[in-house]
């Protein structure tokens, strides 16, 4: 343990949170500098403070942040800004803090906003069963949507029809995908919520409806591979669609606003969650790894 | 010549507008359905009437619209909303019809209402030496942006920069154009009036500064190829970029609004422009070819 100087916090890292961003963070400047190689790798974490010579923190405080993936994190004057204090919410896991009050659901009701949804629209989210499609599609059902989303598995298909109530889901592993987006669509598409790019997008695409919008937030089908996620612009431009590229740090000064709206639908039971927990700090490149390979359904935690 | 019925009137097409668009109707429908083979191809001219059994329209009357790719069109009840009556200018020639006052012109007008450009904002225009790119940077000099034209020779870069007043030219036929567009735009770019696509578009999209505006106006890079203009959208997201996909019929109720703006700019010597001129309706399919092989700068025009 390190010898704490004043101002400074210890706290334990209990989980952490496994995003695609984090195989961005570590190839290349992006929103932010590529991680250090031979530092601690970047990662959001939930932590406990076990020691304290800062007035702001005491034993037994809950905070968020980037914590990297390590077992403890220092707080201190150069990393304090990314940390905030949480509370404990009866019957609710921590880990709501990495997910639907995290990242995942701060970026979807952003998403959301920029997406504009008009009662009655049609809406598609790519990575549909993952932390913040899934999220995505409820917020889509609050505000009167029809929501079809498509994701990798029957079974995370049946999870988001069947538990998350979203009005289709669309497999894109099975060879007759583009017919069944096509069925589920009779209306076309009004709203993109995009997470992967490539094929997939370019073909919800060729279904959106004129003066569509993309909310384009993701594309993970590009982050492994040498050529992202190549798409053809012909529809954005013929069909006058508008696609706006977001990043939830802009939006950090409204984080307390969204959380407090998020929070309430999660009690009122609107959003549900569900996890992919995978446990031991060792493990941390095999869970980054599941993220590509559709390994994990909702959203994936590492405990400690 | 075809016998008029009540209502009709026949106008003598003087010239035509040879536009990039008209690729793109021939091979498929988009925002407006594909030409029919074995019907008169679609094209936007300026005729003057020379007979007429409609009380609208008298002999002499000078209109613009959908005259097609013919030396003769009558105007009725199918077709007459495509038409309007057009004044003559005193030391201004006929094809500012087609042109700075025509479709060009609007489209650059309502495409920088989309940019939303500031004063002292870096713009970036493709196809810059052509008929929309012209007008585009010249309305960014009278917003008082910085002002980059990309075009395909030297002669081109020579007339945008030497006498329309842009800051600077990239022929993107020379090996180092990137280092030049680099080197022209130290600020890096803040908005992109996007007129061409694929590989130019994602060098642009590489120097687009945080909170980017691209107007998606043409890509006419892809208009010939079987893949068309694909590009990453990696920049667009990391970047937070917003991309407007538009189409000037969509601005059809404000085209007086913009004509009488883009007339006074004109009238003030702030718009200049350049015409190519080919003569012979039998020369269309070269004329049209002519888009593609950069053979013209400014307004290609097809004089019958």
């Amino acid at each position: 343990m390190p010898e704490l100087k004043d101002g400074q916090a210890l706290a334990r890292v209990k989980c952490l949170s496994i995003d695609p961003t984090m195989r961005v963070w570590m190839v290349m400047d992006t929103y932010l500098p590529a991680a250090p190689i031979g530092e601690v790798m970047r990662a959001i974490g939930f932590a406990e403070i076990v020691e304290s010579r800062n007035p702001d923190y005491k034993k037994g405080d809950r905070v968020t942040g980037l914590t990297g993936l390590q077992d403890y994190v220092v707080i201190g004057e150069s990393n304090k800004r990314t940390f905030q204090k949480v509370p404990k919410i009866p019957f609710v896991s921590d880990t709501v803090f990495l997910g639907v009050l995290g990242v995942n659901g701060l970026t979807a009701f952003f998403g959301m906003e920029i997406a504009a949804p008009k009662k009655g629209e049609t809406l598609v989210v790519s990575a549909a069963a993952g932390a913040t499609g899934s999220i995505v599609g409820q917020i889509g059902k609050i505000h009167g949507c029809r929501v079809v989303g498509i994701a990798g598995s029957d079974d995370k298909c049946a999870w988001i029809t069947k538990d998350l109530g979203f009005d289709a889901a669309v497999n894109y592993k099975h060879p007759d995908w583009k017919q069944k987006l096509a069925a589920a669509t009779p209306n076309g598409i009004d709203i993109d919520f995009e997470n992967v790019g490539g094929e997939i997008m370019q073909e919800v695409l060729n279904r959106m409806n004129l003066h569509g919008r993309v909310v384009l937030c993701g594309l993970i089908s590009g982050y492994i591979k040498e050529d992202p996620a190549l798409v053809s612009l012909g529809n954005i431009l013929v069909r006058r669609l508008r696609v706006q590229g977001f990043i939830i740090m802009d939006y950090a000064s409204r984080f307390m606003e969204a959380a407090t709206q998020l929070g309430q639908w999660k009690m009122f039971g609107k959003l549900k969650d569900r996890e992919t927990i995978v446990e031991g700090l060792e493990k941390a490149p095999d869970a980054i790894n599941m993220l590509f390979t559709g390994g994990n359904t909702g959203k994936l935690i590492l405990k400690i």
